[in-house]
């Protein structure tokens, strides 16, 4: 019940279907007096959206975003702030056999045990347009961070065997090749190696990374709310997500205390670490260095290879799924992760503020 | 502020530091008629105690509990189930240089950012202490779970480059040995690997894993509070967890879509799959099979090697740590890991209960 | 920050202000397999729309409801369900000095001093449209309610001094007289004594009570969810509402107990009352018996006589409103109580569930 | 389900039953650095606690509090604050009818529907002792709010049809009579009234006022919320309380707008109202103006005269309550209903911290 919200004090709520009327997201608790406008959220959504390039499926979603609340004379009332992108081919008709088969590795089955029945157009609230509310307040916690000096940088670094070489990592090439990475020579292995992939009918599974500069020192609630543990919920939410690594991550296992420990010391007056195996996150509260999150996504469940099932009548039968589906998710997912880290790291700034006495005397005496 | 209470029907709240006058939870919203008593729970919390054996600190704490509200007559009340462990040595009073430096790979330097100071007694509340009451609130979750048929194991079963063969798995096993894994030879390298470790005054990482069996389909709230993600957020709120996988976890990277699906059949009119590689969650509701998590602990931050680090007065300095601390955190987390999903399955259950009409009218006609 | 969800399992989240594009809600957590359609949501939004009379203002607002999520098929699937209503004139232009003044007993000056600016158009989310989400989320509530037996009656029973004799009380006759007034007496009076009112360019209190029939026993969290607490938290939260009472509410203070006390009896097998002085609710929990909650609203705010006020500027100024203006709020606001209590009730039944394990074996086993 | 809570970013779990071990509470989110000490929540709970004079029961239990953590050097560490409060008697047995009996105006009945049983040792968790938690709370969050120079005053202001003259207010007076009423006529009056009432076997009404000053105009979380909103559920929350009224209450329905808009005025560049019938909340936010709420409390339902009802076994009976009970719930609730005003306004006043964007920048830049 009710799992549709994300956030305690920046809250957004999703909604929507994938060939429902539209989807949408609430975000309530945004601060008034941020500059907004749709273009903002418009230049965020595009970043997710299909039809971008040969790796995305070729339908051509427009999704415009209209704001249907909460902003008033361009800025932020602090009111809610409803968003809405309309679906474009919600009449089409033809499931062929997905209304009454359950694909391998999607949420069709689990929806059919959980509620009885379930929307079966193109997954209905499990399909991936369900992350365009994300994005929509992404996009709006991102602006805000920028304004107080937080930079977020998001990328894929790895597609199945193919993962990037940080020594060639450019910021600015992550946005000129279709998958997204920082690293040119590797992207260009990555899209000859797609081809193979979907001339094999197949998929290929993928990881994505989000650094966070900026961050000051103090952010994260301990015990449960620590900011690595509500990260880790927000981006295991991410369809496809199977594992969530903070810092060097599962490598640690590996590593002795001598060689796992950052150092700190002292740089002009400022506190900085030798290294930052910790990914910017001790004990769950901030340590003022980048925080580093990394996401694995399987591989796009939706193959044309023809596979075994069953049907909702519990019948064994095979499956041949048709239609237009990636590849791959890492690049399109880039930008969710980035934006479920902002929205993340601003609800939990916004808890922050009351954690001393004296930040309550600095805005109330 | 305020993150230590997780769940939202079966609510649990931790409070407690390291050497106060004690530790302990309140456990609100659990249902009425568990037969319950502090055995129950004394059970859980001797597998994390401290002084086991030559792996876990000599410190000598029995740990033990007591139930002060919310069980009568032998039953759980339906009311709040307040649990307290008190501190033995809470009276000590030489912590050293770590009153005023702050240890590497601890949260001494981000609570003292974040609340302006903090009791550095033995670590306060970012001490592992804390997790004693997840562990008492996991033993009670666990025993009603069980009522329910729903078994949970879990184990260590990788320490630094040793990892166990699945080809030896004992359930048996993992209690015969001091380092709680399935293998016993694997153990008993690893013993010999921890000796030389201790040797060295270091410390060393490892993985836990817990088992979910007998989980119905249908369990976890989309889309954010999956089943997948509020585990993740549960285990990742762990002190010194850096990756929580599910199922294949981050191996799913390097797969395709053919070889990552699990077929679906019918197994004697029973709905079963082919593999588990998802780890029995789809679309963030459980699937019926087994579900599978797994946590990645850093090597214990508290090593004897002289360290660099900078005091409280931001000076450079070198920081040697005394006193009693386990090589490794693995063996000790294994009970937190699973009472930490414990609790998460049980609150989700509870939530799950009027996903459809037809359950109202099962419970209130 | 983030007050705009209501509800812990069945949540609904309102957003919209009274001239921006429309105002909706999202509703999360319905159970799935309700049979909806948008005339069962219409049919409520038209009790509370504008211009049913010569005692509601004269804008002709459609309000036609949209359901852009969540029900398939004719049944609700257990997903967010989105609803919407466009707001007609939202292109007006003209606000006067509203923008630039504050209204005595409006909110137009707190909004400024907690948000630092407001949308002053119509009262922006201050305005009673902000109800409509309310109301559009307890159609669903009600609809839902009765399939499981229980009733809710809503009506006016005081405005200015005129009060219901429940010797006249005739459930039909709510619907037969502009004021929503279940004693056609009554009703014809207060018909009279508000033209007077209008005449006089001023507006009149008034008391809406409702009455939850069928409601089981053993619903309502103590102690600080209590039924009768968040019943107080769901109608004191509508505009303008001063006083919440409980059965017989304030005059229990001139009550000794062997007066108030209700008595046990059985009734052929039936635990019944011998009176319900409590309104159904003992220790914060259904008896079984009648719910009875009564809201005072004070007079509408919005007065035509001309009233002392400060600008936005801090200067002082003589204030004359303009416009439509309902002389009084409660006929309209009868189906937003109605609503409130529907939302709070179905959430505590759901709540409700799991309090006992015999409960979870009936669901799971 | 858990509904033992309260608050969301200062956040209150209390437990415990009348008989059991204890009661007590965990205060977690309070912000760090506030010079707290056993002393100072004592003092409040010394205003609650029986046996003060003869209109409170004769037990005498001390109702000692202890800090068992989240104090360090005695200033708030910003972690969980865990209080108890030891149950002396909780050993007596004898519990006579009560067992099998359920009272009359008693939550007997409607516990044992919701979860099964009961703890029936004197009212277990619906005990009027329920309220230390709350009290021990208060105090704490009374004193942060004096800090930031807010002040709150509570009284009884009627017993029966006795009720004070606001021309004889003195607030000293409030400490000078065993009824807490700011009156010394009335307070004669009042006791020589409850003699009588005593005679009789009975018990009588009482209301409750709390006024609270110095807290700035802005807070409150509209739409659900908001200020009044949450003071309605944690007033009517407390036990025995069947009405909750804001400023002038449920006189607002007898009055034109005219008579009840407070007209706004600039005295010396400072914005007030001419009047305060609204009680300093509008649109559910401060307006800078004295806080003023009332509750109503039933009489105590515990009386010595000869009630009819039934057995558990649903059988019909006559029961004569034995025991030591107060006659009347005001005086000893004075301090309850100021300590839930107090927690309520703290937690909005953090939650709005976060309003303005102005306000991330004062405390991030």
């Amino acid at each position: 019940m009710s799992g549709s919200s994300f956030g305690k004090l920046f809250k957004i709520t999703t909604w929507g279907e994938s060939h429902g009327k539209g989807v949408g997201v609430v975000i309530d608790g945004c601060p008034a007096g941020l500059v907004l406008n749709e273009a903002d959220i418009q230049k965020f959504l595009n970043r997710r959206k299909p039809g971008q390039n040969e790796y995305t499926t070729l339908r051509n979603e427009d999704d415009n975003v209209e704001i249907l609340s909460g902003v008033f004379e361009g800025r932020t009332t602090g009111t809610p702030i409803s968003l809405i992108v309309y679906n474009k081919d919600h009449h089409s008709t033809d499931y062929g056999n997905i209304a009454n088969c359950y694909r391998p590795g999607h949420a069709d089955f689990t929806y059919d045990e959980k509620y009885g029945f379930r929307d079966y157009r193109g997954g209905g609230r499990s399909s991936g347009r369900e992350t365009i509310g994300r994005v929509a307040a992404g996009a709006i916690a991102s602006k805000l961070l920028n304004e107080l000096g937080i930079k977020l940088i998001s990328y894929v670094n790895s597609i199945g065997d193919l993962s990037i070489n940080y020594e060639n990592f450019s910021e600015t090439e992550i946005f000129n090749n279709p998958l997204y990475m920082p690293d040119a020579e590797c992207a260009n292995d990555a899209e000859k190696y797609l081809k193979e992939i979907i001339k094999g009918s197949d998929s290929v599974g993928s990881s994505v990374e989000c650094i966070i500069s900026g961050v000051p020192a103090g952010i994260g609630e301990p015990v449960f709310d620590k900011l690595d543990a509500l990260l880790a919920q927000a981006i295991m939410s991410i369809g496809a997500v199977k594992a969530v690594e903070i810092g060097d991550g599962i490598s640690v296992v590996n590593k002795k205390g001598s060689e796992n420990n950052d150092n700190f010391y002292m740089n002009k007056k400022k506190v900085e670490k030798l290294s930052n195996h910790a990914g910017g996150i001790l004990g769950g509260i901030s340590d003022g260095s980048d925080i580093i999150i990394k996401a694995s996504f399987k591989p796009t469940p939706s193959i044309f290879k023809e596979q075994q099932t069953i049907t909702k009548d519990m019948q064994d039968t095979m499956l041949a799924i048709k239609g237009r589906h990636d590849p791959i998710i890492g690049p399109r997912a880039v930008v969710v992760v980035e934006s479920m880290c902002a929205i993340t790291i601003l609800d939990l700034m916004l808890q922050n503020m009351g954690s001393k006495l004296s930040n309550l005397k600095k805005i109330y005496n």
